[in-house]
């Protein structure tokens, strides 16, 4: 470490302004390099075909805690992560690497199912397992993927293409895999405080399984390339709905309006919701972990995308001056913010 | 973790097997994958271009100690290690992505300084930064990169090409890297001991910087493809020679002979480790971390080899029911041995 006198720290920054600061220099000097830093995922040039690239590092303890996260599920989730950066360009994830640290607290039949569960992701999307590093650790379980996926030029969605006017859509439903977390993790202490009582999870499975085993829409995107509808703009909804929101208005330089009774919300993440005595709405749209697909499309395919399930048209695009804002039933804005999922948070 | 009663250590297999283990599992679906794991990268077919991507994994305490390594050295030194894998395909490196995890011991300062160092080895080696991950960490510094290059089919080397009769040859000098690390690992336990004695590091700077800041030969790629001598095989030397040659002879179904006073070594490597007690052909054998280049030729280029500065013959392949050995002057064969790096060495 430097003995420079000044002394930033991180938090007073946050994750967006601290990856801009550093990545700020990242300038291309190859013609292969299409599309850098600031997006999904990069974007190279190889002989026409379009190559996208993506990478997510997961840490144990910050990122998953393995008490009530089966090391399964989290091989599994661990690449559908990365997938759905990918598919967030509108591409087809083709390759992955898989990197991962162990301490000595893991046995082989740990990494065995470690592995099982990557190679069921990898197996469900047709994505085939390349390379990786394995290293020992002295601190429990680090896990690197990087995906690789293939598209025509023409295809690509990018942040940046949202458009004054275009309908903002959202895949599936928003704030469910959070409300699965705050389950498990009022569970967890429940059981802490007593290992008598057995954790209270029935009727809870579609929430657990959205935190525990996500999927990506893929076939929301099938259809649409069927529907002859391209989006606009797509970003994939992991640090939660305001916080991607506000990433395309700003790659976009638009504004939006989002209303709040579009917001799809999922019975049971209600329910859960109001026993825990946390705000649905608030979940939806900060909670992240949903892995959905928001995008925009021009407001002519209003009536295609209506007719496409498990898509809900949740807002509008609007000029760049007039900003990003909930809007409530009575007419209230409120405006967003990108609370984001903020993995430099002060520990 | 799993409840199963069978519980098998990850040291009592050691890191080839550990990998062997996992990834025996990893069949390619995809027709663009040309080659998975098993390489210094796997490689992508791109419409004819090929594509190859290899990635690291570094944690604090692990594969660097910020005591004595200065943050903007190591840096450059994590970009290096893969752009050495891209290189040992005897492709061209054109994108990284960088994975940060940082604790709240680290200010943007180091980060900077960090970042100083992989914007650097980027400029030397003209690759661009495209993306990454940026992340909280209760335990260190943890680095993760994935470098992406490009290749013509018929350049590119594979581990597996190595011939009966081609000639054996190395970049470089050996064990320069290993006797780095142990000057420095001895003037930090004196420093430890008594932080009034300043680190004896004069007369020293060439196996340091050897450690701290390595290159990769790539002046000597140039000059290979230049006097038309393209390698039936290539591997880059991060586990030692030793571990490298034996991988050569495994993936080509060969063996092979080195002549132990063939072996390039620096004298300041003799120099410290006469003084250190450290037997340097060891140190050449199995020390690791040289990032010089293993490789193969047809035995007719052996006078154009022998024209190539910076470049080593130091034995030949031989008949895969011969084995792996080392010869010493007085005709004694001694049999090779993957010492490796062992990264999951028990903690």
């Amino acid at each position: 470490m430097t003995n420079k006198s000044k002394r930033t720290e991180l938090h007073e920054l946050g994750e967006f302004r601290v990856i801009d600061h550093l990545t700020e220099r990242a300038k291309s000097i190859n013609k292969s390099t299409i599309k850098g830093v600031g997006d999904d995922a990069a974007v190279i040039n190889m002989d026409g075909k379009k190559m996208v690239v993506t990478t997510d590092l997961l840490l144990e303890g910050v990122h998953f805690d393995l008490t009530y996260f089966p090391i399964r599920h989290l091989g599994y989730k661990a690449v559908i992560v990365n997938l759905s950066d990918v598919f967030a360009m509108n591409a087809l994830p083709k390759q992955i690497t898989v990197s991962i640290g162990v301490s000595k607290r893991f046995c082989l039949e740990d990494l065995d199912e470690l592995y099982s569960g990557i190679y069921m992701a990898c197996e469900r999307y047709g994505v085939d397992l390349v390379g990786g590093d394995t290293s020992t650790s002295y601190t429990g379980l680090t896990l690197s993927i990087t995906a690789i996926g293939e598209a025509k030029d023409e295809d690509l969605c990018y942040r940046s293409g949202a458009k004054l006017n275009d309908l903002l859509c959202v895949t599936g439903n928003l704030g469910a895999a959070y409300m699965g977390l705050q389950l498990l993790e009022r569970e967890k202490k429940v059981f802490e405080g007593n290992p008598n009582i057995k954790p209270q999870f029935e009727g809870w499975d579609y929430i657990l399984e959205r935190f525990l085993k996500p999927e990506v829409r893929k076939t929301i995107l099938e259809e649409l390339h069927i529907a002859g509808i391209k989006p606009s703009a797509m970003i994939d909804i992991s640090d939660g709905l305001s916080s991607e929101a506000m990433h395309i208005c700003k790659n976009s330089k638009v504004g939006c309006r989002i209303y709040l009774e579009k917001l799809p919300i999922d019975q049971q993440t209600f329910k859960i919701a109001e026993e825990m005595h946390i705000d649905a709405i608030v979940a939806a749209l900060n909670g992240g972990e949903d892995y959905e697909l928001l995008f925009t499309v021009p407001i002519e395919f209003h009536e295609k995308i209506l007719a496409i399930e498990g898509v809900s048209v949740i807002g509008h695009i609007t000029p760049e001056n007039t900003g990003a804002f909930l809007v409530t039933p009575d007419g209230n804005e409120i405006e967003l913010r990108a609370q984001g999922w903020n993995a430099l948070k002060e520990e």
